[in-house]
């Protein structure tokens, strides 16, 4: 364990916080002690702290869970459950005709957030969860953000290694950045078994109010009995319905002119 | 301003998250130190650090909002999304065979906090946010979370003046006292008028895997066209099913037997 004296206090609570993933929801105090690389005693009595104001709670087991008073903070996020309450009628109204899966997700740095899915009874299986995250290359959503994000997170993506899930994973440069301005020449993103061997999806740009990409929405459909061509005028419509309610003024011409594009890099 | 030099740096930096509320979702940096008492040039240092972190974000318009980072970490509540992603399906059933409001609810402290909702378009309004919160004396999951919790809250409740909404709302604390006995006896709530007068609300307890009621569930009709008696199995066997969901071993028996009645304070 390093002691790491020069960190600030504020430091250290975020990397308490920080200790808990999808993975381990549940920690006693020696592992958050040793994943936030803080002494036990220091830990302690931050530790203390967070229950006190609700930001962990401690179980029966011992063990420490992020506490219901942070997700109430948290639900205050514009990005989170603020554009989740907007999308939500429209994502409902989406499953209602079509009974396919429905992801909302936005970008954080160089991956992307799922903030919202309706998963069909009997549609292909998902493996998205609200909350978790995701490479941008690979899924109809993600290529959406990526296509219209600033141009140094696309260069950062491209510069890096393309992780692969199925042989169909664009993970050549110069194929992904061709693969973007088509996005942006069409308004939306199609994900043919890019992530699994049975599903496809078609994604769409939802736009804030001073005309950039802030979310994307998708279908995600078996890829045997999936038309992207019939349903990308779905997913783009319900992407301007959300668009608009977010404020956003939507022109009546065709989607991928309704701001100027940004330079194909 | 008080500067408060005796508070910890943890409390500071909860402080400014707390500044936040579903009224005042966006704060400049002065509206940040006046409201949680921090003078300024500490608040903009530890300002910085949350939004460096992702806690906060700043806005276009120069105002901190919660950043998407403490959304995702909200999201590991177990209380919050951990409870909403295992009550989502069966809520979804109970909403298709009624088209009407369903919601789910936990208790914090004095109050119920609302994890989800699904709002039935031509359903009667209702005026609840998920992550909002409100007292546990007049909805229906509201009087479910207070009929089984600890002695201490119920007396805490009944102690203090019970706020009116309608001329329904139950206020005396002799016949709130009565009306939790009867939930407990029958296993659910009725709460007919007591939050507006035109809707009416059954809701029924969810159970942990140690048997204590965790969270409930209700619908919300329009009281004019609700038969409570009619609607209760309904919204039981949902609670039922998502107790089960927890890992909760539910009995066949009769709901209000599952597990040992809490002695009628």
């Amino acid at each position: 364990m390093h002691a790491q004296p020069g960190r600030s206090v504020t430091s250290k609570v975020l990397a308490l916080l920080d200790s808990f993933t999808p993975a381990s929801p549940a920690l006693t105090l020696s592992e958050l002690a040793r994943r936030a690389e803080i002494p036990l005693p220091t830990a302690s009595r931050r530790v203390a702290e967070l229950v006190a104001w609700g930001a962990l709670e401690r179980g029966a087991d011992g063990r420490y869970r992020i506490g219901l008073r942070l997700w109430e903070v948290g639900s205050l996020a514009p990005r989170g459950l603020g554009l989740r309450e907007l999308a939500l009628p429209t994502m409902e109204d989406l499953y209602e005709v079509t009974h396919e899966n429905v992801q909302l997700a936005v970008r954080q740095d160089l991956e992307l957030v799922f903030i919202e899915r309706i998963a069909g009874r009997h549609a292909v299986p998902v493996l998205t969860r609200v909350g978790g995250r995701f490479a941008l290359h690979a899924t109809g959503v993600g290529l959406v953000l990526l296509a219209y994000a600033p141009t140094e997170v696309q260069e950062q993506t491209l510069a890096a290694p393309l992780e692969r899930w199925t042989e169909l994973t664009i993970t050549d440069p110069g194929r992904l950045r061709r693969a973007l301005a088509e996005v942006r020449r069409t308004g939306y993103a199609v994900s043919d078994r890019q992530v699994t061997m049975d599903a496809l999806s078609v994604a769409a740009p939802i736009r804030g109010p001073d005309g950039s990409v802030v979310a994307a929405i998708s279908l995600v459909v078996a890829h045997d009995r999936a038309d992207p061509v019939a349903l990308a005028p779905l997913v783009q419509a319900a992407g301007r319905t959300i668009s608009r309610a977010l404020g956003t003024p939507v022109r009546a011409a065709a989607t991928s002119h309704v701001t100027p594009l940004p330079p194909v890099t």
